[in-house]
């Protein structure tokens, strides 16, 4: 049995979550539902990309992913299906995965048009999830929507390259629950523009000339423990998902604080590297 | 196997919830449980009437909803278990239930009375999962609980009709978490006192003529997009849950502001509608 | 199937939660998988141990608990795996274990040596996750790991007496979803020491000489209603976990406050009790 994700904005709290999970069960006793997200800020398309590019690709080959952020259908704001790297994306076409779609050419693209059948205004419940069925139980995508070639695209999630090599630069676009502040400059686009040159990052007034694999690699283990980096220290790493984050050692935003609040690091905050 | 769905106030961060799944898989490893909320105002009654009340009709009938909060035993506060719309609910005796029970008739309702055999300061743990597993597993109610024919009312919970039928008062019940701030007043009950007449309805010094069906319907996708409706402007709307609910157009408590921050409406304001 | 639990301090807006379930779901198609908490202060050890202790024991024997808290291996902070209780553990060595294993004696320890072959910054996902499929295969410790004697002990978790018995001085050493202050005696503890003689507790400025067993057990439900102890009052219980616990009767942390905004009783602080 197919598993079915669920990546969205409605919060914990609301009976939203549950209610999708209930009339997933009714048609589909034994699916396997996942929550991947639903504290996305309201409304925010960037941060639903960055999670569910690097929360999609863990899960089996034919997962089907709902994504419910941003997703009252109107005239602007149709409703999609695609295939793209063999698993299912039931989501607005808002721009939500173009992030991925960029990386990886999406295998089929549907505009879902069995809305004359539903009268909605809980899309999510009513649309997405019916839909999400459809494919668990091996329907076509032909079946629920029309055959379209393009997608909405996001520009502001690509770094930018300066004509003469020398500047790449990015933007924060997620602040993790750590307070870590993630650009969109991945690991790839870096080291393919660097080409072994020297590198000094700058984000706010702070400068980064090392690029760490681990937080714990500013730790000197060989120093006695009160002369070494602490928690409060500035970083930056790649992270687990491959993209360069300005990070602070051990930060806890309750108490130490994190890179967000330490260093005034928000989000769409520009992070820009020069080469040398 | 049923489903059983938890409602608590507990969060998510102790050890409460988890140990509630792992005594249900315990005893029924097959169990199928869905988190409906642990968010809930710790013992806010309202609250927790208003999510379950939209959350349990998408569940599959059969399915059995633990109720836990403010749901210690006391000699005012007794635990119950009832059957209603063929599903099973298990809650204390506080009110908690009268949302539901006021539009669909419980078809049996028990006080519990296994307590004797039970020694506990975790009652949902230790009595509401035991009567959940009876349940799941066809257990009769009168095994676990004399049968009783009243329960416990709230009146907060329904809204006022004047005697002229000109205003209809009802209360802010429920914040969402966009800072939507929902009423008590159905569209159903709107809709029996107005007898298509006009109206106008106040909430804080707010007034609305008009009720919405869905958010962007404020939106004249015809405009240029810079002379459009923004994030930011207020409507009046029936919500997906079919109730009168103030919001925040786009709305994010935690950038722009939703309707409960900008308007000033918190839990148990008054809405007025008036009818001419 | 096991039971595999996650305890973490990733937060649950992240993908980091959802990309641990999507691999396991790819290695073991049929777990169930059950979040305890995701919601520890980060790095937050102590608070992990707690939540840890009073959740695991409600799960069947044979589940697998897999603890994600200050993980990041480094020459100071290996990873290890033990079965305890009958009960699989999977966590760094840097304590976390020491709260049950001090109670409990482990019956094998291993410290897992698999890190060769993978190349990682995120060992919840890529080592940890296997060690659980590993073991829910009924795989053996002695194959992820070289068998060890000793873990990491961690010493503030355990109350002091006094060389005369005549006090017993605790911690706090976990503020719950209510607000109430949870200190590091048990029940057990305090009664071997107390041997029936009288007893004052010292939280902060304030003093208590009874430990109730219910909230509502300071409540005299003889009185009209308006006559009794009402919400805001404070007790001293021993909680559902059997730990003696300062709270607020009723609190709620956005409203009435609890015992630690109210008492002003912190993470850390002490709680003395002097035997008479």
């Amino acid at each position: 049995m197919s598993i079915i994700t669920l990546t969205t904005d409605f919060g914990t709290k609301d009976h939203f979550v549950g209610a999708i999970k209930g009339t997933i069960y009714n048609e589909l006793p034994n699916a396997r539902i996942v929550d991947i997200s639903h504290e996305i800020s309201p409304f925010n398309i960037t941060e639903t990309a960055y999670i569910l590019k690097n929360a999609y690709k863990s899960f089996p080959e034919g997962s089907i992913h709902i994504i419910g952020v941003d997703s009252e259908l109107n005239e602007e704001n149709k409703h999609i299906a695609l295939k793209l790297d063999n698993h299912y994306f039931i989501c607005p076409n808002n721009g939500v995965i173009s992030l991925l779609a960029n990386e990886i050419k999406p295998e089929k693209i549907v505009e879902i048009n069995i809305h004359d059948r539903i009268e909605t205004s809980f899309p999510v419940l009513d649309v997405f999830v019916k839909v999400a069925c459809h494919i668990a139980r091996g329907g076509k995508l032909e079946i629920i929507g029309k055959v379209i070639s393009e997608y909405k695209k996001m520009v502001e999630l690509q770094p930018k390259i300066s004509d003469d090599l020398i500047t790449l630069t990015g933007n924060i676009i997620y602040i993790d629950n750590y307070g870590n502040a993630i650009s969109n400059i991945s690991k790839k686009v870096f080291e393919e523009v660097r080409k072994a040159r020297n590198f000094e990052i700058m984000a706010s007034k702070y400068h980064f000339t090392e690029i760490q694999n681990k937080y714990s690699d500013i730790v000197d283990f060989s120093l006695p423990f009160d002369q070494r980096q602490k928690e409060g220290n500035k970083l930056a790493i790649f992270n687990s998902a491959n993209y360069l984050e300005i990070a602070i050692f051990r930060s806890n935003l309750k108490t130490v604080g994190g890179a967000s609040t330490l260093l005034g690091l928000n989000y769409r905050d520009t992070i820009t590297i020069k080469f040398s």
